[in-house]
């Protein structure tokens, strides 16, 4: 099963693809879609969604798992935010890829252990698990790996249930 | 030149067309989009867009004016109006359609002169207006029209300058 993981944000948007079968994953690419170099949210919105579109049709995964909102400080920064999570959950939907939401505390248990672990110790059990290079990606890239593990390790319990 | 106006919703999104010509303006066309026969949110989303782009490759709008977002109570509804809001903003940018944004206050203050004005009092001096019949429309579709009328305005204003 090919899994996407989707770290939502309005200038840098990561995505990790984990290839699984059975209980063993190996993951098959990763990276950020910057849409900084456009000016406007409508031209942003429209890089995001077109390269999205690209990866989803490159590595056809079977489902995606995708970082849930939470509470954010600042509210203008929830609707810029929301509007760029709207265009993803879009191009999954005509994709017709099933799509399943992780909140920041449910991936930090299942890829730590505790959903009160830091950042860094995140993106070093990833590197650790998929024998990354962490200075060769961006970490929105690492987060969006550990988006899609979450959803692998669901999946795993549920198979030894 | 044709201006779109739209009520952003994630339910019933309105869209109001206007067709002005000088000081002269008359209504073109308006409905509301409902999305709630699709069950998940990603197929409300992809509804919302098709139905959208439908909509834009029928009338071809010069220009769009669409209500900003402004505080709401509860913060689900700032996340679910933002996604359906983004697929919006996705879809006149993907139709290279220049987009301006109108806060309720000054919509309300375009049409009925005030800020303060109840909905009723925008809907019934639309009624005036473009000589609409009330029950014939739904609710949504007439602020859409306001939303496209303040854009008008706007521009009248900047040629009487």
């Amino acid at each position: 099963m090919m899994i996407i993981g989707i770290d939502p944000g309005s200038r840098y948007c990561g995505y990790g693809l984990i290839q699984t079968e059975g209980f063993k994953v190996v993951a098959a690419g990763c990276d950020v879609i910057d849409v900084t170099r456009e000016t406007t949210l409508g031209g942003r919105l429209r890089l995001l969604h077109s390269t999205l579109c690209k990866v989803l049709e490159e590595y056809h995964p079977d489902c995606a798992a995708v970082e849930s909102m939470f509470f954010q400080k600042h509210i203008k920064s929830v609707f810029t935010l929301g509007h760029a999570r709207g265009v993803i959950l879009l191009a999954l939907a005509q994709h017709d890829i099933p799509m399943l939401e992780y909140s920041p505390r449910e991936v930090k248990k299942a890829v730590v252990g505790t959903g009160s672990a830091s950042k860094a110790q995140v993106r070093y059990m990833i590197d650790q698990l998929y024998n990354l290079k962490a200075s060769a990606h961006r970490d929105d890239a690492y987060d969006a790996l550990a988006i899609a593990t979450t959803h692998f390790n669901r999946v795993k319990w549920d198979k030894k249930k």
